[in-house]
């Protein structure tokens, strides 16, 4: 039975400075990089492995991985980062501090944004130089398909082409798999696998370095999943 | 025109200790550390980046990618980890101090099994639990194809292969690429892409932590090759 194992990785630079992120290539925080060791620790005493690893092209989810494959001596473990494993694009809030945001904006609108399902940031202007086709590490991806701005909607429409495309096929096979990524881009996956609502996901909080273990059936449907560390877990949907 | 950066990583634990690692694997020392930094710098500050990057599966080549990728910016760069990549397979030598080698063996014997082109040394049992065989990382691979000793020469031959398979058309697409190796695959890659003969690829000695840039045409012949750091190198043949 194969094994998916969801981390999300820790304190960014910007969490602890209380700003939107989205797609800006923020570095985790000393506090982030422990939470990886620790997510690393909780799978090695749980003796699970993986044969396949996959996170997104931010790097504080590809050190969140690094540091994990570090501490399990899983160096030679292929990897794959990619664009659609990324978080949330937050358009034009990003680099904003959230306090700011809200007074500016107000706290029912910063609320719809963070929390509606389907409402989108405003987004970033196509020549603005922070939009990822500017940005060399999107250079292959077709034009068309990178966000100025992202609902959570968006992000999970992105996000499972590459589930279906590139992970599935590797559970299929029977091989054990990492996906270290973002609180929305996990979000994706878990109300793909558990079918949550549209209305619910908006609710689920992955904690931070505390992976989340799925065990699946050959046709990929979930047979159980549990969080390593039962005592900062939030109940699952 | 491609460029090709091939980085030899640098000190480990056991050649602190003088002993004969091959495919055994052993982590950076600090000062390895340092110079897989310092092999990020020069090309950092040489304006060089790259757009692919293979590796070996041994964590001293891999950490050096990381830490290279690490301080060029380049975590999102799609990487390759190889066993075609890996250091010579030292056989039965490995572990041994090469001073007890020594004077075990004579030192006409152990300069033949350092310095020939193709005398092998005593190769590990195939039931020797140090043998790849019974190492998951090499699972995929067919087990005839797994070394319990290799002469320089066997190194050669399961490179090449590789470098053809997956090199090759990244080169040939235009791509700068990355390897991030060991002094015996490396040199494989420089006799090919050189035509050394294999009386001198004996005595070529690349250095550690120091980027050799080749800069090659459409057809993947050599216009001109260079270390970043001159200081630091002996002439190439």
């Amino acid at each position: 039975m194969p094994r998916l194992l969801l981390v999300r990785h820790g304190q960014s630079q910007w969490n602890l400075e209380n700003r939107f992120t989205g797609w800006t290539d923020v570095d985790l925080s000393p506090l982030g990089e422990d939470e990886a060791r620790q997510a690393g620790r909780l799978l090695q005493t749980g003796g699970y492995s993986f044969d396949v690893a996959f996170t997104s092209v931010l790097k504080r989810a590809v050190r969140t991985l690094w540091l994990i494959m570090e501490r399990m001596d899983l160096y030679w473990v292929e990897q794959h980062a990619h664009w659609r494993l990324n978080e949330r694009h937050y358009g034009a809030l990003q680099g904003l501090n959230k306090q700011e945001t809200t007074q500016r904006h107000g706290a029912e609108q910063v609320r719809l944004w963070r929390r509606s399902f389907d409402a989108p940031p405003p987004s970033l202007d196509g020549l603005d130089p922070r939009h990822p086709r500017f940005d060399r590490r999107y250079r292959g991806v077709e034009t068309a398909l990178l966000p100025g701005g992202e609902s959570l909607k968006d992000t999970l429409g992105r996000v499972l082409p590459y589930w279906t495309r590139a992970i599935e096929p590797r559970l299929r096979m029977g091989q054990d798999v990492v996906v270290a990524a973002h609180g929305n881009s996990l979000r994706a996956l878990v109300k793909h696998l558990d079918h949550v609502s549209d209305a619910d996901i908006v609710n689920l909080e992955i904690p931070t370095g505390n992976p989340l273990v799925y065990r699946l059936a050959a046709d990929l449907s979930v047979l159980d999943r549990a969080y390593l560390d039962q005592d900062r877990a939030q109940a699952l949907p």
